[in-house]
């Protein structure tokens, strides 16, 4: 996420309290996590097996707890707490608004789009033109929806990132200060749950359709023209590639990769990135036509059995 | 789904633009799918290798993309695009309606029937006598509940059936025009989701209990004195005979009979009908005795392959 | 449940209309299902193989369809029916309230607690300090939430417990007055659905993360530091111990404990108790490097049958 406007190191440090190593006036544009950060945002890392990671991504400010050596053209924070001071720094820029009504005048909705009677959308959300928006649908602050897009009833966007950091004295949450982008031609069902990005956004490309009670964590990527059915869970920064279809119950792991075209058979478990035209099966996942070998192989146990016993 | 008045086939011709093969004034009293045809009815078929199915069908009119031999009493609408033009006669005789209030001034509730706050009823739907209607559900145009019927928080009845057709530009919606029929004593627990039939009705018969986060698809029939566990699934078309029991998390793929009085374990994936009066388990389903079995022999290979090495 | 205050053997047999065995100024302080009864609790039984439980149980006062021998420092009520008339005095004492807004004005909200639009919140529930109630929310009648819990949208807390008894003409429901209770420092996800127990409560206990659409049934007591991924699925009457982690889509039955520190992998079922320490995997679920094992077994059939030919 990009700040409305550029600010100086020195006014991030005075911020969350921490002594910063660059020039005071190195600009800081924005804020994000590791794998969508870019150019003049803070990342931020507390672990020094992912210290290099950090420090060599595209981000310009590392906030980081421990003095490390500056590389060229960018600049530290340096914190005991960098994800506290993450979770300050998305306090700062993206607090919460309580909002004053159903439907927030700061929302913005497009001609011929329909809002049922009970839904709730935040403020800054914006939708585009012809969409349906169904009852009791809730639509957390800053999502995006595009035209065309119809929201089943009860369904939810934008609901925070399910991302704790387990601390002693317990589960210590971070803060989620992005949102949920629907492209156009998009259809959700009823009852799904699409949780907003941790500082970028999730999204679900054009002409994807989703069926009913579907999950999908944040700052995954749903491509163009997938199909997916009821009751899928997709995790937490996964992509899913174009014209993809997942059946029913199917579960994927966390920042698994879906390539194009692939087909996921119900009920299978991902547990990892899976290569685009094939079509999978069972849990954990392989092709389908390997995994039903399998299936029919268990069948044949008996007849070993009884074969060894004659040798 | 029947119109509100018998219609000509001139009538209907024009409603959608195309020619027609039989009398101008030949009747037409409704539309429906395939597989719920009636007399009288239009059915849509736009591929030659259903063309006999449809031909052959109860259905007296066939909204077809060529123009064949016209069966002996029947009558044919000759169109380009045959699924484009049955959506545009769902458009027109179930037109989608945004809704005046949260409860429809069209809707009929019943007697000693509860509805709770935050309830959306749409128009021109019925409920019984001494329901019970929990806070934030949805219920759709047209869907009709029986008596003594509970529903949920947050459970949605009517959405859109999850059917589309896969063109070049991309997905196509069938429009749905159904509704959903909850007979007398059924309970639906809360988070629930119904779809509602394309052009006929997705049903839950006397005295069915539903658990929560239970989805269920288009057009299904859910037969009497059901019990189904929280987050199962039913695909569309299914049919659930009498008295069965699915446990938590199954599975049932579209199109599947499940016989009278089958029980159907934990997580199991159904592909195929299933013969009543037995329970099944697993992904491939099969009778839980064998499957077990199998399970059991598995745990063999160890020894087999020790045995194995010794010969 | 107890009740609001000490109620005489007499009294409770003319609510239900029925014999007694016992002085007739017996004191009845409450009622409770036979796992969590407590002397000077009324218990219920209606079949011999529960009697001695049930007599032998902390309960003071059986609810039962024979007159036994009735135990030292007991009483008895004898009912030709005891699950209706346990059912009787569930609705005498804990009747069905109707809301007249929705936001009872007998609840009562800890301060910097924020309630965003769309919420139902029932009767006498209370609600502790600085929570955040997200939108579309329900919390039915006498719930009870500490402070810094959060609530996302669409979830429901307090439904009815999925209980039924199967009468020949047809399913009679449990009734149920217990209650929610959520701790301190608690976030549930979007579109979870947490039953209410039968007489007691079912418990979320302080500092644990719920994802969302994840089902918790009546009575189940989640212990502290729990972590549990979407679309878990948890019976009724379960125990999970403190700092279990439940991966996606996993599924417990009713009744099972889960030991202190397990982590249960993603689309597990569990169908007994398990211990703590471990890590699990399937269905039936084993310890995962075993299961492991198994899956690797499997994939050595076609070897073992080439060698079985060539012998």
């Amino acid at each position: 996420m990009k700040f409305a406007k550029t600010h100086t190191l020195k006014e991030i440090s005075e911020i969350i309290a921490c002594d910063f190593v660059g020039d005071e006036n190195f600009p800081v544009l924005g804020m994000n996590e590791i794998h969508v950060v870019e150019e003049g945002d803070i990342v931020f890392v507390d672990h020094p097996k992912y210290y290099d990671k950090a420090l060599q991504s595209k981000a310009t400010v590392v906030l980081i707890n421990k003095e490390v050596e500056c590389p060229e053209g960018k600049a530290l924070l340096v914190s005991d707490d960098p994800f506290r001071d993450f979770n300050k720094l998305t306090r700062h820029f993206k607090p919460f608004e309580t909002a004053a009504a159903s439907i927030a005048e700061s929302a913005e909705i497009g001609e011929g789009t329909i809002i049922q009677p009970n839904v709730f959308i935040g403020n800054h959300v914006k939708i585009g033109k012809n969409c349906v928006i169904h009852p009791n649908v809730t639509i957390y602050d800053r999502c995006i929806l595009g035209d065309n897009v119809t929201i089943h009833a009860g369904t939810v966007l934008g609901a925070d990132a399910f991302y704790y950091k387990n601390r002693p004295e317990g589960f210590d949450k971070l803060l989620t200060g992005g949102n949920v982008v629907i492209e156009n031609n998009v259809d959700i069902g009823a009852g799904c749950t699409i949780d907003r990005g941790v500082t970028a956004s999730t999204t679900i490309k054009e002409g994807s359709k989703l069926d009913n009670q579907i999950q999908v964590g944040h700052d995954t990527i749903i491509g163009k023209k997938c199909l997916i059915a009821s009751h899928v869970g997709i995790a937490g920064c996964c992509i899913i590639e174009d014209e993809v279809t997942l059946w029913g119950q199917v579960g994927i792991t966390s920042g698994a990769t879906i390539g194009k075209k692939a087909v996921i058979l119900a009920q299978s478990g991902i547990s990892k990135s899976l290569e685009g035209g094939k079509t999978y099966f069972g849990y954990p996942a392989e092709e389908a036509r390997e995994k039903l070998k399998q299936i029919a192989y268990i069948k044949k146990i008996p007849e070993i059995l009884k074969k060894l016993k004659k040798i």
